[in-house]
């Protein structure tokens, strides 16, 4: 069981991603702000792991608060709230998350429940969204597990797996449960520079469950597909807009581009809580721009000539016409993804 | 001036080119068998480079040679050829080059002349190709920078640059040249894993020409063509069949795919000697495979987790219909590839 992010008496603990695959160490956070640390320097990432993590920062910082009374930390809220939001601008996970536990706030204040006992509600609150998330992988697993061949190659690229939610993972979910029934799935992991989520995240977890991995470098897809050793393609999304274009790990969209050449399905999985119904197109998406030292450099040794100007987008966004289906909780969704948005909104979630 | 071989009066000067651009280093090869393993790890690469480099090496096995006459030496020219023929498999320039001064062995011989003054004249012709290197790509920058727009961003992948030939560079070369005349050009290269041949070489030297330059991560490319950052493609080629498909670094293929998604032309520049008319396409184009620990590691820091399997292919073949147009010394040629290239089989050099 891979512990991505953990609640224990003293705070939330993460494995430190960026230590990985060489060393499996853990960072515990104590308070909201060293929650929104390990956020903003990836020692957690993946859209989901973001959002419960900053659910987690709030019920922190709730329950570390001095306040006398739930009137009284409102502010305080508002603060650890802009705090958490400002760590990372892409994946839409962080602010569906901080929107729902400043709701359950406000729900409960306005029940007139005393501090204390909404700060029980608020960990519970959080816990909750852990536990969901968790089964929403296994029901995206469930929904797009049929989707994968009963034998191939599979690409994937950056980590969409168990590091990158509560556990199981949405892309890597889809594969998994692919795995468990008996599909005879090759996984191709694209590296996926520069912070090499492929190489170092995906690669470990799917070698700690026996699943054939092989890991590529960014360039190389094109040239497997040409060579017919890929037949799907499954992605994990950090905003869907309702348009269905996908903001996902920079990269998606050349790999989406490759495999419509190729005559490859593109599969996104992503739970619920990454559609953002709200902004119409993948237009109006932030794209994070990463610090340069991510490309320049890699483990403390320098690649590039000193001054070289760089270009880090950590994200980019791939028109829905290149998305096969989108694999979330409530079911499979097709083209026009609009209609298909719109349609499972109010939906809740279906086992396959 | 880069000096990326050198002859001196005590074999072939190398700068490492697995050492750029953090230390800017030499190596002198005193043998075949030094030069041999030169090109095999890298220290000199790129296909012309490549190419001119074993001729030296053949001019240096005959000067080192304690044969008494050119019958003698016969047998031990085939094997110092056989040796640098197996130091890279895709390169055409190499088989080229190594003809060409088996050609020139066999002329003299036959014509009688003492094996010291065979052995002048191979040095000769070694440093005629040279020479003819770098005359062949200042002819293609004539040819082919009236294919650059006046003023905007040029994507190149891997290093076609003064370092993968005797100077000046194929793809770099062009864009030098347009450079030269004026345009404004801005350039966006690719970092070119594993061996980052873009972020370590090609932003090295465009940085010393002053030539605006950017790095970026392989898959960021589809992104800014998106965004219309991009107005052309140059590459350099390793081979090229007889139909027009080009074997180049891996990546070229994802490359092309996006260009040609995005209506941005491709552009591929390399000499005459990296033609392979014998050579039907690029499914007879063999592909190295170079040691997995290209992509495990960096520097001597491991990236991956351990025992993963890795695939690395160092070319991939984008096929003819792909390339917008290709620039030789001879002058720009277009599809059909066939016939153009068949048509300007026996032409010579032109400047434009």
């Amino acid at each position: 069981m891979i512990a991505t992010l953990t609640w224990t008496a003293d705070g939330v603990r993460f494995i430190d991603q960026t230590k990985l695959p060489l060393e499996e160490s853990y960072v515990l956070a104590e308070n909201y702000e060293q929650v929104a640390r390990c956020v903003e320097t990836m020692v957690v990432r993946g859209a989901p792991a973001i959002g419960v993590s900053a659910a987690y920062g709030i019920a922190l910082g709730a329950m570390r608060s001095t306040a006398e009374s739930a009137e009284r930390f409102a502010p305080e809220l508002a603060k650890i709230c802009a705090r958490l939001a400002a760590t990372r601008p892409t994946a839409v996970n962080l602010f569906w998350a901080i929107d729902r536990m400043k709701a359950r706030f406000a729900g409960l204040a306005s029940a007139g429940l005393a501090f204390d006992e909404i700060k029980k509600k608020m960990l519970a609150e959080a816990q909750a969204m852990f536990e969901e998330d968790i089964a929403a992988c296994k029901a995206m697993g469930a929904h797009g597990a049929a989707l994968l061949p009963d034998e191939g190659g599979v690409l994937t690229h950056c980590n969409a797996g168990a590091l990158a939610t509560c556990g199981y993972g949405t892309a890597l979910g889809v594969i998994r449960a692919a795995v468990e029934r008996g599909k005879r799935i090759h996984v191709f992991a694209d590296e996926t520079r520069p912070f090499l989520q492929g190489a170092r995240l995906t690669a470990w977890e799917l070698m700690a469950d026996g699943v054939a991995t092989t890991v590529i470098c960014d360039n190389m897809a094109a040239s497997l597909m040409r060579q017919g050793r890929i037949q799907a393609v499954v992605v994990g999304a950090d905003r869907i807009a309702a348009n269905g274009d996908v903001a996902n790990k920079i990269g998606t969209y050349n790999v989406a581009i490759l495999a419509r050449e190729h005559g490859i399905p593109l599969y996104v999985a992503a739970p619920w809580s990454t559609i953002d119904l709200a902004t119409a197109s993948g237009d109006a998406i932030p794209i994070e721009e990463r610090p340069a030292v991510e490309v320049t450099h890699h483990g403390g040794k320098q690649l590039t000539p000193v001054g070289v100007s760089i270009c880090n987008p950590a994200f980019d966004v791939t028109p829905a016409r290149y998305v096969t289906a989108i694999v979330t909780e409530r079911g499979v969704l097709r083209a026009p993804y609009s209609e298909a948005l719109r349609g499972m909104e109010s939906s809740e979630p279906a086992l396959a």
